[in-house]
């Protein structure tokens, strides 16, 4: 069994300005590829502290760790020097990282979006890798992906942003070396409380019948005073809105159904 | 300043099942009232790491450690335990613990839901507390919460349910000498990209018209290759799902809006 854990970082998270779905999804992830989750932490913007986190990974001995967040272009995104401080390995111009990163800036020109895109000093600070790691390609973004191998401890960096850490981890599922395959559904979990399963039934149907692509589970919480269902939806993520949206609306016209997140 | 930090217990997180939604409103409360949140931690349901995770709090010489979830009666609901075990301190049936147990039972008897609830042993673990903790009242459920002061450092166990886990931090902030007065808003927070804010600024306008006691706030997002557009949106927990679902709605109609969680 794969034991790994998960470190998000960013202020925002910890002020509560972003609850941190990045974490939810890789748990999911993760899991559903035969790997034990042990530990999910976040920690603030500071290189100390996301080094700490990293050594503190590092010596416990996990075979996984992904990081998420701080790759990116801005004077706060600090995650690579804060692996190199880890390492202590030296942040290096990586040939292969600022290859992949005028290639997303050049797609990006082709679009016409933009008029001519420089390489600007803080654009090349996201191919400044530790030396010894490997760039990974993103698909959906401009800031590499960065893997390392310390021991028996794979170190895994992804982007902040959801779909460009969706996009990182799927495209380089095999270093990993987990069971599964990475097409790990995209899902939404939602907690009804005041009514049971039974009650549910109806709206659940309604929801099958509109959405015949949409994959449904539901359980009772048991041991509760009031009724509890948790019920969870699997759909292509642009179809998941929608659903999400019929699913609040059937369960408005449910007497005494209330919806906890 | 009092330096804080969030304990979230659950293998149900890990795995991906739940969003930690207790973690970002309890980021919100702390820096509404003066506090700074220096990690969030996810752990699971055995006494080991959650113990283990207590007394690295305690050993870090933070102010203030709240913990939620494992409170409950059922056989996986271990914090009591694993808050013992930290302090090394024994488990003590309180008598004051028990108290507030037995009335919340007997309110939902009165309540007729329940013919008559008997306190069981499982009922009963709920007010076996550390000796020397002091149980905190639990207005919305039947888990009393726990707190406990270790040198400077204190310790506050509060129910995993998001509803119970608010009234009890909430009726007893107090005790956490913290600098607000403990009201702090209920928001949703959206991530809107491929318009600029005005655009988005139809639709803000339109709930602001529908609900008008929401506060809402937006700003760009800045160096982004896409427009990003931050959305927070406060208000009365009930008509925030209204309002969530009118945004969803207002967003489909505006070409090129795309809403990222």
């Amino acid at each position: 069994m794969i034991l790994s854990e998960i470190l998000t970082i960013g202020n925002e998270i910890l002020r509560g300005e972003r609850t941190d779905t990045n974490a939810s999804w890789l748990g999911n992830f993760l899991t559903e590829n035969g790997s034990k989750v042990i530990r999910i932490t976040t920690v603030g913007d500071e290189v100390d502290q996301i080094s700490g986190e990293i050594e503190r990974a590092i010596q416990s001995k996990i075979d996984l760790a992904i990081i998420t967040g701080g790759l990116g272009p801005t004077q706060d995104d600090r995650t690579l020097k804060a692996l190199a401080r880890a390492l202590d390995r030296p942040l290096k111009l990586d040939k292969e990282a600022l290859e992949m990163v005028k290639e997303s800036y050049s797609e990006l020109s082709e679009n016409d979006k933009h008029e001519h895109v420089e390489l600007t000093p803080s654009r090349k600070k996201m191919a400044k890798i530790p030396g010894g790691a490997k760039p990974l390609h993103n698909p959906k973004g401009t800031a590499p992906g960065v893997y390392y191998e310390k021991g028996n401890t794979k170190i895994l960096a992804l982007p902040g942003i959801p779909k460009e850490m969706k996009s990182v981890i799927r495209k380089n599922i095999q270093i990993l070396e987990l069971e599964g395959n990475g097409h790990v559904e995209n899902f939404r979990t939602f907690k009804v409380t005041g009514i049971g399963e039974s009650s549910l039934s109806s709206a659940l149907e309604e929801i099958r019948k509109k959405f015949p692509t949409a994959k449904i589970s539901s359980y009772p919480l048991l041991g509760k005073e009031t009724p509890e269902v948790k019920v969870r939806i699997s759909d292509e993520e642009e179809k998941l809105k929608d659903i999400e949206i019929l699913f609040r609306n059937l369960l408005e016209e449910l007497n005494g159904a209330e919806l906890n997140e």
